[in-house]
């Protein structure tokens, strides 16, 4: 093939994988909302201290808002949890180590993008999130050790971050504490709707009002659907307490949901805390209530990212119980959810119990054929180790149809136990992962 | 709703759902072969002191054989393994308690059926393989402790053991050293062909012959997929030695296959060696030449198993090299193997190599960014941290359209290294899991 053949060639391709990108863009925007979706986007109480911008910064996606701001107050304490991957982006990094400053009583911000991770992307990413950082801190007059980001999309890519730092003048300008769902808009990828919650609770003195908002698609898909969450309050709560008490509450809800078993590069959840509440500092009952009513809005987020799960068309929750340890429950309860088997079966509306004997057999958890019991709903399906012999397939079947359903395994042996959320697997998902990097 | 309602619901439901079993077990019969499949069953040296048969028995499946015996002269030594599910099924157990059973040198025997697995079926299960054993053990005068079995298909039925034990008569009176591939053929349930391989070996004094035969796809699914092995050798050695060489080349074959993730409750292997080949017995070079020869058979069959998996259409090796233990290695290989992103990726032919970083980092493996390397064949696509400068996509996307592919990760820490074998994640799998009870 002579050179100028090759070329011609390249170009075609070029020109076709460009093509491919664009139209993923578009179908990005067009594609229907999941059946899970809830009706509407909730309203969310404004939050004092908090406000919310975002643009169109074209940093991949055309004709939608892709990046958002959020500026805190001064004295806003900041708490979060981030992904364990070994391979996370410059980003979770940089939020990682700022976590851990002591700064004084400053604002602070947030910056995300949508459309590029900044993953494995070499000393460029750490000098790309350097520039955004460090022109957020400027504009706002705070210290960049104060500002925050995280970016969502493609792995691998340079973030052309001049988009985003020519785009500041205009974000800043446009801060506003009702933009809260933009942000949420601003966040997306391969999600099909925005995320918000909120909760309100007593305080000491006042009302404590806490709103969040997420994106994620697939837990934990690595490419355009990463898990971003983040959580505002004006509760009076310093950064030790709060962050004690985000990470108590990680575990049952945001490490609780899977969609494909698939960890990302980039997730990231902040809870950041004005004190601009009339209400006197969280303590006590109070400091109780604020923990209950967030990890209400934890879960809510997590249970909606599930509810987005790619070609999701069923919301399963799976409840272990009678576990020697906890580890064993989480052990038990995550082979079953994260199953193809188990998840392709719930698609068909199939009661296929043998294959959640299989995945309890596979997980590494103690069990014993002739303790455990398997039940759909409050359906009992098998136990003193073989099928009920009440148990009518019938009844199971009928119970699959159902959109939100419940499958409790009790493992008989001690008192640990675990609820997890995840999704159906459908021939949806397949297209929509193995089209060419949607 | 009335009684009389509900009893013809419940009897049009049933209908229906043994409409979809005949319907299931049709297809299974008419399905092509997988793209993947080799072009013809190979010829298998017969084996001096083995002997098969094979009959249709009607345990679930019409109209075909499913059920095969194996006779194994005085003088057999067995090696063994094993799934590890703490479900793992009736016969299973049965089979590890009766390998650990010193026996004089009587005859021994094999039998399998498919269509049901008699796995989570309590008492009754451990009664049928009882009943089988024994059934084999007087129709060839030899001890029940020398009678393995084997079942595979739907778990949680209880296995209509009366249909096998009647036809072994016929299976006795019917044995052969030719019917090996007719042997292969009713161990069968999704597979689409089956599967065989062997090794020939110059010994001291005449030639060791090996021949194998195993069914599987979806390695590891626990329904209808169960991966079983069945391996034959003339070779004169001990039940000590035989073991050991098994057990020391499971870990590289068997162990390094993935289609789904999902561990079957029945898994497999067993190596019978009958001591009637002319050759002296086998120690030193043989010995060695010996294993290299059976590791050959085994990986080639744990291979066909990968291309038989359900809905595959691309053959994966997943090489990792420079770990820093072996553990690591096997945990970044199973990570990029099984990771749904990655699988429905390859399904769509896009070298989407952001996805492998990121099963890299969730795998718990040591690495670091700057330090590890990612090759698609020979195409060198990220290495410091990055993309390489001079990788071009088209490169990776035209090798991405081959049917056989190698993803070759260099950690960069050490010296440990992994070949796991995989498919790609196709709608089709997602097709044949969700039909009900398929």
């Amino acid at each position: 093939m002579g050179k100028t053949d090759w070329k011609s060639k390249a170009k075609a391709l070029k020109k076709k994988l460009l093509k491919r990108e664009f139209s993923a863009a578009t179908k990005a925007k067009a594609k229907p909302a999941s059946p899970l979706a809830p009706a509407a986007f909730p309203t969310l109480p404004p939050i004092r201290g908090v406000e919310f911008a975002a643009v169109e910064a074209g940093v991949r996606y055309q004709n939608r808002k892709d990046v958002m701001l959020v500026r805190l107050a001064p004295g806003t304490t900041i708490a979060g949890a981030f992904t364990r991957s070994t391979t996370r982006s410059a980003c979770v990094r940089d939020c990682q180590s700022k976590l851990g400053i002591k700064t004084g009583a400053t604002g602070a911000a947030i910056i995300v993008n949508s459309g590029n991770s900044n993953a494995f992307t070499g000393k460029l990413g750490d000098q790309a999130v350097a520039a955004v950082t460090g022109a957020v801190a400027e504009a706002l007059s705070i210290p960049p050790s104060r500002v925050f980001s995280s970016s969502t999309g493609v792995i691998g890519e340079a973030l052309p971050f001049e988009k985003i730092t020519a785009r500041i003048p205009d974000l800043v300008a446009e801060l506003g504490e009702e933009a809260i769902k933009m942000a949420a808009h601003a966040m997306m990828t391969t999600d099909t709707f925005p995320k918000g919650a909120a909760a309100t609770v007593q305080g000491d003195g006042g009302m404590i009002h806490i709103a969040g908002i997420a994106k994620g698609s697939g837990m934990i898909a690595p490419d355009m659907a990463t898990m971003l969450v983040y959580l505002f309050t004006d509760a009076k709560i310093g950064a030790g307490p709060l962050q004690k008490i985000l990470s108590r509450n990680v575990d049952s809800t945001f490490n609780s949901i899977t969609v494909d078993s698939d960890t990302s590069t980039s997730d990231t959840l902040l809870l950041a805390a004005t004190g601009q509440s009339d209400a006197a500092a969280v303590k006590g009952p109070v400091l109780r209530a604020f923990e209950t009513a967030l990890h209400g809005v934890m879960r809510d987020l997590a249970l909606q990212v599930v509810r987005d799960g790619e070609g999701a068309t069923k919301l399963v929750e799976v409840r272990v119980t009678g576990a020697t340890t906890d580890e064993d429950a989480a052990k038990a309860a995550f082979a079953i959810a994260n199953s193809p088997l188990v998840k392709t079966a719930i698609a068909g509306e199939d009661p296929n119990w043998g294959r959640i004997v299989a995945a309890i057999g596979k997980s590494g958890a103690a069990a014993e054929r002739d303790l455990l019991s398997i039940r759909f709903g409050e359906v009992l399906v098998a136990n003193n180790g073989w099928r009920n012999p009440d148990y009518k397939e019938e009844d199971g079947a009928s119970y699959m149809q159902q959109q939100e359903l419940l499958i409790h395994v009790d493992l008989g042996l001690g008192k640990a136990q675990r609820s997890v959320w995840t999704c159906d697997l459908t021939a949806r998902y397949v297209e929509i992962n193995a089209d060419y990097r949607s």
